[in-house]
């Protein structure tokens, strides 16, 4: 899925958004990814703790898909607490269980916590640990909270930037205010009742014509179901006269003789 | 995060998830990550319309992490809608605006909506295009509904995988039952009222006895706002006997003359 408007693409600095701590990352395109993934969901500001290969790393860059060309500088530094300077609340994502008593949440609910005390002017950290050993129990201890993210008990293999992903994206939703579900009629619009009810009323006298109707004593159900289908439809004004149009090629040239009547028209 | 628990790993097979259908999947290893994306989130109907490089393909078992080992056979199709056999509704996944009047989904609006009718006993499909050129307008004209991830419009480059994770960790959480936040307080209990009340009668006893209150008239106001730290912590009955180990190891040893006052204990 790729729609990026060009015209917001420099430089990508979103400051209000949570930081992001990667402790111990191993593989340079694993940093590249975790940044594709940050951009993606409106986070700039990313932190590594003892890269394994050194920094700066081509290998991010190329796997960044450009996310790391328009991000600020990556921070880097030596251990976590350097790297969690000025954050008001860091949350430490892991999915092993910690002997700590320290608040668990899943990512939604992380989100709507990030965004409360956001708006109360606080520094959020995400810490996330390499892929090879994940986050030591002193790394976790540091943070306020745990992320655990409720994934299929029978198979859990996220990857470094998956887990950002999933995270960053419940930061982002939890401040997006797209509804749920929209049905956008372009240059149309809704059609009113009284149009819908116009377009049935004919439909029935031609079904009428067409002896559609086998029996009297059925036809005010019939009638009534075939409403709820097309009121089930929502039709716009353009889709009504689209339907008037169908009905008029599909009842044949004007003058017919269907059934004994004759239309002249 | 890898946390899979292997009793639970053969077969993954769960009929009552979303089918997910990739139309024209360009390279194996996406196939495989699409597979790996779906399993963490309890999926396991994958369908492939004309995949580029055929099926099998080794590059994508390679790619999915074990998950095309466990998973159902993946069914290969020539058509989209000959995929979409079974489906009472489907959901495509697409960045792009497109001129239909079309519900048009969050994937938290779709996944709320697709357990609605899983409810109902309906079978769902969701469409994701391959990574060259996305879903066509004739394949998004199938689906009952479109699904657009709200996302960063100065950068949105999500891969398939990805896109394919999201919408399916939407569907995996809105069945889900986990709070948002919890508290595991593993073999403690919280301490009930009296008993950090007791911690806190007797800090203020030995801060009495060294002068911490400076002025009678401040001290009030400070046990209150002393109490409001602790209480926010929330203490467990564990932590409250280590705060009194803790108090009595600043305090000094039993009968040491402090501030003019001899402790015997």
């Amino acid at each position: 899925m790729s729609g990026t408007d060009h015209s917001l693409l420099r430089p990508a600095r979103y400051p209000d958004a949570p930081a992001v701590i990667l402790v111990d990352p191993q593989m340079g395109e694993n940093i590249g990814t975790t940044a594709r993934a940050m951009l993606n969901c409106g986070l700039s500001d990313l932190r590594i703790v003892r890269p394994r290969d050194g920094w700066p790393n081509e290998k991010a860059v190329s796997a960044s898909a450009g996310a790391l060309d328009v991000m600020p500088p990556v921070a880097v530094f030596e251990t976590l607490p350097a790297a969690l300077e000025g954050c008001h609340q860091v949350y430490a994502t892991t999915a092993r269980p910690r002997e700590m008593v320290k608040p668990v949440f899943t990512p939604h609910g992380a989100a709507a916590d990030m965004r409360t005390r956001q708006a109360a002017g606080q520094t959020i950290g995400l810490v996330f640990g390499g892929e090879r050993a994940g986050l030591t129990t002193d790394d976790v201890a540091l943070a306020h909270g745990i992320i655990t993210i409720p994934l299929n008990p029978g198979f859990t293999s996220l990857n470094l930037a998956q887990a950002v992903l999933l995270v960053a994206y419940a930061w982002c939703e939890a401040g997006d205010g797209t509804p749920g579900r929209v049905v956008p009629t372009g240059d149309s619009r809704p059609a009113p009742h009284e149009e819908v009810e116009a377009f049935l009323v004919r439909l029935e006298e031609e079904l009428e014509s067409g002896n559609f109707f086998r029996t009297p004593e059925m036809k005010p159900a019939m009638l009534r179901n075939i409403r709820a289908l097309y009121l089930r439809a929502e039709p716009t004004d353009q889709e009504i006269r689209t339907l008037h149009g169908m009905l008029t090629a599909l009842i044949g040239r004007k003058g017919t003789v269907r059934s004994g009547k004759c239309e002249a028209l």
